[in-house]
């Protein structure tokens, strides 16, 4: 493909329109649309929160009659599908356009490469894959339910520089920064749900609740609470109603009757931790869980991580030594030789307050091991869903 | 004060040149000098190695009569004394030289100052501060020595994401990328000796040597084995003919007979460990030891940090996991609550290959402290040392 330079500012410019939906899109993607004609911009638009229309009815909005003939910038691939709106590639169509450069092909089943078909049957020229690695970044959770049917998993952990993340006794208030801790708020809002387990809220009694302001309506954030057991008592602040929570259990587990009705249940089918991990994943991307942040202790890090699970580990590195006695990061791993030991890409390393946030994604472990996963997980969920 | 651009450059300049005496003037200060006429440079010189001219020397051969009315940057005052060669401060005079510009007064004893008085006193303008900062991260060790009596003590350690140096079972190669260990090689070079422990050689047998190419002569850097107990065998690499090495140990169990006669001893009189660290500093101090490198265990690294010896972190983390089993980074600290956890300052983080290099820089934990070790430990050496 020769995109011009003249296409790339324009796409940059999607891309930055897109990002603003960071936090209120869910559980619709970020995109962002710019309509122009050589480089000059007659219209711009993103889409704002589920249910409110699409980038590119903002931006044919703003062009008008202008939008004849103009290349049309998407981030991601134009809908073709009636859903809460109708398609945005008609639209497009009726407004004339001239040419469509789109960064990334929408894999979500309804769409999925027929908004662009639609476009180029009516003449359009069409481009795809413009900075698409840029607008990937702006939709891993979505485009990873899309593609993978489970939730893009974001581990995030505060530690010491030696790895630890609370002394021998608990104390973890606070390892990190009040820059890395409001970066925390960020992230939780950026994602379609917050992941704990029974020990993190049976020791910390988390809220897991964002609680810093956004400059406009942002939705509320997922909580999710791993209680295989059901141990957590109904008096948990994570059941309260800043929120919508729900509680994983075993299915032969219920939780106890006090639970306020608000509480979503869902009964997990599998007996095995790493096939539950699964399950819970497959089920959360059901229900539209794109991205999963994880605040979580050592052991369900650890489980997750074995199970091949986390897709990112997002980790606030304080300067200072907590020694060998305080709390390790990550429980469950015994690697048996170096080369054997999960290992990541570093690909984000930046400066918060005194603290260095490091962004790391996992290295792809070979697509059949995630297959083989996926199978047996199906396989037992298969044989016992009457149950749910 | 007030410096123009053309100051600001040219001793940006003089920095650059002194830099490349990192890895070859020890145990002289890297040191630059660019003399000219409003920005136009007519000499540059730079400290190569102890014995040999000085920076300020090289310039004012390449400038000749030039020298006449310029000015001089340097990035340390330059000498007042007779050692192995003439006072700069005499050949700047000497050549007519108009002004100078000194990025960082040098603490040395026979310099302090001294340097500067003369140049005043011929009725040149001297001026001091320009870039200082920069100035001073080159010599780091220099001056930590001339001002404390001790080495500036950078710990280097290869990690893993979670803190762990190497497996249950000792495996450790390689944790880091070959960029990480490329990088150590040169802070080897860079340092004045490098120092492990008896449980580091007996567990590893490293050489400790530089076994990469440099572009200039270098010399080779000291081993420094603390062996308290004098255990290492006289068999150990560390003690072959590739570089100087020396042992201390407790002056009440030297080293076996069978240690090479190449092999320097040092016996430590304090019986206190964190007493004995100290008089290790100061003694190394005194024999111009100024940057110290140290690759050793948790247990020494763990030791230093707790007895307030440790000045810099050089942490190599590579993006793996290693879990709760491998070995931890530091042992011995166990702080009662996070604000007497032992603190540090990220003043540098890079990409080394898949890895991050941090640098941090111990957070000054009040100059009474160190007084009174320095005091305690003065004391006991004092009072002993006529075993010596």
């Amino acid at each position: 493909m020769n995109f011009i330079e003249t296409d790339r500012r324009c796409m940059a410019r999607a891309l930055e329109l897109a990002s603003r939906g960071r936090y209120s899109t869910h559980p619709n993607p970020r995109v962002g649309c710019v309509l122009a004609h050589e480089g000059r911009i007659v219209g711009e638009g993103w889409h704002q929160r589920a249910g409110g229309p699409h980038a590119e009815v903002f931006a044919l909005q703003q062009a008008g009659a202008a939008a004849k003939g103009a290349t049309a910038y998407i981030t991601l691939e134009p809908c073709a599908h009636y859903g809460r709106t109708p398609p945005c590639s008609l639209a497009l169509i009726e407004a004339g356009i001239r040419r469509a450069v789109v960064a990334c092909q929408d894999p979500f089943h309804q769409v999925d490469g027929n908004g662009l078909r639609l476009l180029r049957e009516a003449g359009i020229e069409v481009e795809v894959g413009l900075l698409r690695e840029e607008a990937e970044a702006l939709n891993l959770g979505f485009l990873s339910n899309a593609r993978r049917g489970r939730p893009w998993v974001r581990l995030k952990y505060g530690m010491s520089l030696d790895g630890r993340t609370a002394l021998a006794d608990g104390e973890s208030k606070w390892i990190t920064s009040e820059a890395s801790r409001h970066d925390v708020q960020l992230w939780r809002q950026a994602s379609s749900a917050i992941l704990t387990s029974s020990a993190t809220v049976l020791a910390d009694d988390p809220q897991l609740t964002v609680r810093i302001p956004f400059d406009q309506p942002v939705p509320p954030v997922k909580r999710i609470v791993l209680d295989r057991w059901s141990r957590v008592p109904a008096q948990a602040r994570v059941f309260d109603t800043q929120a919508p929570t729900l509680v994983a259990h075993r299915y032969d587990n219920p939780p106890a009757t006090d639970l306020a009705d608000h509480v979503e249940r869902l009964p997990l089918l599998a007996r095995d931790d790493e096939k539950m991990l699964w399950e819970l994943m497959e089920v959360l991307g059901e229900r539209s869980i794109h991205d999963l942040f994880v605040e979580a202790g050592a052991r369900l890090g650890g489980a997750l991580i074995k199970a091949g699970l986390v897709d990112e580990l997002l980790l606030y590195v304080a300067p200072r030594l907590l020694g060998a006695n305080a709390r390790p990061l990550i429980e469950g791993l015994s690697p048996d030789s170096l080369a054997l030991a999960p290992g990541f890409e570093l690909y984000e390393c930046t400066q918060l307050g005194d603290d260095v946030r490091l962004r790391l994604r996992a290295k792809a472990r070979g697509i059949e091991q995630y297959r083989a996963h996926a199978w047996v997980a199906a396989d037992e969920i298969g044989s016992l869903s009457q149950a749910r």
